[in-house]
């Protein structure tokens, strides 16, 4: 099902800048029991995203209307909603009067196996970096290269994700989740100045870490510190979270702290799905 | 004038990867006298972003005839060529079987005032860095919203081109060019190994500059550089060859070097269109 400015139409105009330059931003939003979830953080995700790229910030009880309409009929799915520019201006420069251009689309569940949240899941390193650019770091924009870039270095199923760093051999995050390790009972995560994307439930456990009086470290780390972890997990909208229990060669266990906040996240969960 | 995958159509598919991830390349070829100029360059260089970017690569007798086919009638204008990963696959991961899209789409010229070429234009620097990131050094994908950025931050006429530095502060090109500038006689041009696009013009004068015995400097330089040059220009397939007579504050004479250039180039320009 799509939703294109408002029409059920799934062609958009190649003169879109969305299409000519990925200009634009991007939400993948969880709907559960006919809900988008977490649907006020991802909006304002979206508006953060367009003051960073000076994107006219857009009707929210639109889009908020829009986003409920087409999620109401779902029991689970994925509903992603697409902001660009719109059409117009000559090459790069943007034109005087702004029309952004938005497609909402909902999407069957990705079905993953429950073993990923229970067990766990196998992640590697991925050899492509992301580049360091202060200015989109954080915001879910739509010039995605690198992440397409970094998933296409496995096919096989045996991994589930891959964890990227930036150009200064920082860890930074998944091909499509957040990273968080627990070590000597500090809840750890990449601080996302430089790149990165700053995902919706990475900032709901941190909320949760926050109001738990759990000790939280945002900084940078490297790939040793994550190895030497006593945990490892990895979070997004829609997989919710993922304890990682091997990375390349090395095995974790499923900790205390990662349950911990699985189960309060599943809570969380429940009462936003109104289930 | 439009052609999607061979129909004249100008809507494409909002699950196009191309629109979701700016998972793709282009070309802008300037046509001339009914013909699309330099257009194996153009297409070679299509070629080596397919295997940067493991597209599989298009079938170019098919490109050519339809390049050929969309400029036929035209005394000048602009053709863009896309070519993207198609549609498919889960988030960022590929489908198996890979159907690339390809459009074709012919604009008008965009008409830049004689005297950019003869006396030379205004360029100021840009505070929008490119990101460091040699996987996507030279190739023209489709990310381009460090560009899109770094022409926003001038809305004057006065000012027909921006220069951008790379996040070591090396400067690089302008937001639509290629920059050279000439110091002692010395022609001197940005290495593009990190960063950049290594556009069809340089490349071309690059082999004008080493088959007529006159000195090439690429490597890296500063914003200091620059401004200490005795002649500075731009290059790209569209504009051609524009002197810059004026970079912040500081004014350069449009030189020797720079009309030797432009003469030779004109010649070459002829050739190309069959004038």
């Amino acid at each position: 099902m799509f939703l294109l400015n408002g029409e059920s139409r799934h062609c958009v105009d190649v003169s879109d800048r969305g299409f000519q330059y990925g200009d634009g931003l991007f939400e993948t939003i969880a709907v559960c029991n006919g809900r988008p979830l977490f649907l006020q953080r991802h909006l304002d995700r979206l508006l953060k995203g367009c003051r960073r790229l000076h994107i006219p910030p857009p009707d929210l009880s639109l889009l908020e209307s829009e986003a409920r309409q087409l999620s109401a009929g779902a029991d689970v799915a994925v509903l992603k909603l697409i902001l660009t520019r719109g059409s117009g201006g000559r090459g790069y420069r943007q034109p005087e009067q702004i029309v952004p251009t938005r497609l909402f689309s909902l999407h069957p569940s990705p079905n993953y196996p429950d073993c990923y949240q229970t067990d766990g899941i196998v992640a590697r390193f991925c050899e492509w970096r992301l580049a360091i650019n202060p200015g989109f770091a954080g915001i879910k924009h739509m010039n995605r290269l690198e992440q397409v870039m970094a998933r296409a270095e496995w096919q096989h199923d045996t991994v589930q994700e891959g964890l990227m760093f930036d150009s200064d051999d920082r860890i930074v995050e998944g091909t499509m989740s957040n990273l968080f390790f627990v070590k000597d009972g500090i809840l750890h995560t990449p601080l996302l100045v430089n790149c990165g994307i700053a995902g919706i439930l990475r900032q709901i456990v941190i909320e949760f870490a926050v109001r738990n009086g759990l000790a939280l470290s945002e900084g940078h780390f490297s790939k040793q510190n994550v190895l030497e972890a006593d945990e490892v997990f990895v979070t997004n909208s829609v997989i919710g979270i993922w304890p990682v229990k091997q990375l390349e060669k090395q095995c974790f266990c499923v900790g205390r702290v990662t349950r911990a906040i699985q189960q309060w996240y599943a809570g969380a969960h429940k009462l936003e799905a109104n289930l």
